[in-house]
């Protein structure tokens, strides 16, 4: 058995800290190159580098590296490179002896380098969306320059690629499949009316019904944004026209998605609501590998299975992303990069909830968009979004 | 596009008609090299000849080659050879321009044909489950030994196909498949308790509440037989052991089975209950080809879709045909054939719908199993199943 060589950016995270568990319990099949983390949970940060010594680590600046320094020595650790910041950032995503990224930092930050490390021909586990919905037309093309694969980790895109993979593998998506059935749970205010909903508290909006996630993708989960940035995710990863793309709600999470192909068959992907599955997954694919750690599905115990349309009326984010993922330009990476602003803003109690889709409204009602922006269109229109949604939330 | 030579045993029943309708919408891709059919629908069988104009046609009896001769005459077929009987449908299987058969005879009857179109390396479109129950261990390695391809068309079987195709095409089946979720409707008598079934009438039986089938393989549903069967022709077509093959009982019919991987993941086929999808996909595979006429599911339509476990005691059929799945001798052979008998004398009113299943204990308990059976050991088994079932019923 081959040991396959990963990096990791964003190793303190919700996917990363899970990443490392399926690690510890396959180190016959898997070692650690690299990690990089943020500066939220050092101290964890430093737990996983004692335990996987990683050949080279990543940390936010030269305060955190000086201390990496010395937890490093204090523990014998030798041979650990440090680099940091962004630079240090592409330094993991290219550490040549690696052959996976996982990429699971949140955010406009996995754009670089995931960009960076297909470059070198490594394989993406993809865990962070907003790569995929701000430069997924840059992204596809270097994959395709570089013959790296993208291997989704989002559960939704993970059952995408699980279903399609016949298909994939011919390189017959276009004629083949009809449409992607892209599943989501409706979030914590299905239910709810929209009157009721501008009531709604961060600690309503952060009770998501099936997953634990970070609280970032928890709030885009509650306003169906997640749902959209999803929708311009798999246009890119699955290379189809976003209007064979639909959103159907399925409260339970059991069906992660499926897909219908040219001969009216539907093929889809079920399991817990668990993260290790799809991560698991991108891990080891193209094998299929014995996992002990992820509890098993039984569907006469969950008994039934739910769908619905989802109401683009009380979900207005959803409506937004849609319309960025049926046109070819800068639309989805301003949504993108303003979401994630107006998302913190809301987390830090300064705006309401369905003030969420208010400025964002007003951020792209502001935007020019660029068509098949570069990688310099789309950094600029990303600080721009950031920018704008500041200024439309603090002038109120 | 290659023009694909198919012959048809079985041309004129349920699966038999289905399969020209698709070929009817596909002319440009699909021909018919030949025909078979039995007595039952004489008219129709001409007029399949006159639409298909197959080279090679195959009657029933001399009487009936007789009448086809003279239709054939009639309308100026030129060119149509006529055979007849047993090695007539032999010849169809054979068929020298014919690159797939499909088996769409019910019963015992498409064993030997199925066998001489593998020797002969053809594909088969098996829709004949009853030559995987009583000669599985004969079938699948035959076709290893002639690289001959089986691609299921019972619904279920098809959507197990669909679901591990990518570990079949890596030859992974037994490291990365858990299980099988064998999934059934439970038939018209799922909610009846075992004193009701005591009173059940042919119509009762005959109402499946999904799927428009053949009368005996309806009985088959109605008394969980023909999930029974379907897990002993599973247990051959993927080569799993019986053990890894669970039944789950899902009113709606709408997820047509599925398939648990080693890592937890499950994928599984879905539509509506339609035999043209599973026909449509054995006629096109490994292609996915375009079908106007089979009905679209939506799930947000259907809304619900519910699971439970199978009850053995209220249908022991079910758990006569799981006994015979786990043993490797002639007991599945055994239980095939006295249990059409058994359904025949249901159908023709002499027997009570409890006395299908108490005939078929009484005809188990005589027979001495033979490990490994040969296909004379088989055809043997099968003829003394027969007679057998024939004697116990007279014996009443």
């Amino acid at each position: 058995m081959n040991l396959k060589h990963i990096s990791i950016i964003g190793s303190t995270g919700s996917i990363g800290t899970q990443t490392l568990d399926i690690v510890r319990a396959h180190k016959d099949r898997i070692a650690v190159s690299a990690l990089a983390s943020g500066s939220k949970n050092l101290p964890l940060f430093f737990e996983q580098i004692r335990e996987f010594k990683p050949p080279l680590v990543c940390l936010p600046d030269d305060d955190s590296a000086k201390q990496a320094n010395e937890f490093i020595e204090a523990h014998g650790l030798a041979k650990t490179e440090i680099v940091t910041g962004e630079n240090g950032l592409i330094a993991v995503a290219q550490c040549p002896t690696s052959q996976l990224l996982v990429t699971a930092v949140v955010g406009f930050l996995g754009v670089k380098p995931t960009l960076a490390a297909i470059k070198c021909g490594k394989t993406i586990a993809l865990a962070n969306k907003e790569t995929m919905v701000a430069a997924g037309h840059l992204v596809v093309a270097l994959a395709a320059k570089h013959k790296a694969e993208i291997v989704p980790v989002d559960s939704e895109h993970s059952a995408i690629f699980q279903s399609l993979l016949p298909s994939l593998q011919k390189d017959a998506l276009a004629s083949e499949v009809s449409k992607i059935l892209l599943t989501g749970s409706g979030g914590p205010f299905r239910t709810w009316s929209y009157e009721e909903m501008s009531h709604a508290t961060i600690s309503d909006a952060l009770k998501h019904p099936n997953w634990s996630m970070g609280s970032k993708i928890t709030i885009d989960s509650a306003t169906l944004m997640n749902k959209g940035l999803e929708i311009i995710e798999a246009r890119w990863l699955f290379n189809l026209p976003a209007e064979k793309i639909e959103v159907v709600i399925h409260p339970q999470s059991i069906l992660h998605s499926a897909v219908e192909f040219v001969d009216g068959s539907i093929v889809g992907q079920m399991g817990l609501p668990d993260m290790r599955l799809p991560i698991h997954y991108a891990l080891f694919y193209p094998e299929r590998v014995e996992s002990q750690r992820v509890p098993r599905l039984s569907l006469s115990a969950i008994k039934q299975l739910n769908f619905e349309e989802p109401d683009l009326k009380r979900f207005p984010c959803l409506a937004l992303a849609r319309e960025a993922a049926l046109v070819d330009d800068s639309k989805a990476c301003v949504l993108n990069g303003a979401n994630e602003i107006v998302v913190d803003s809301f987390l830090k109690g300064e705006i309401k909830f369905l003030d969420i889709h208010r400025n964002l409204e007003r951020v792209l009602a502001e935007h020019k968009p660029i068509k098949s922006p570069s990688l310099e269109d789309i950094l600029e229109c990303d600080q721009w979004a950031r920018e704008r949604a500041r200024m439309v939330m603090a002038a109120g």
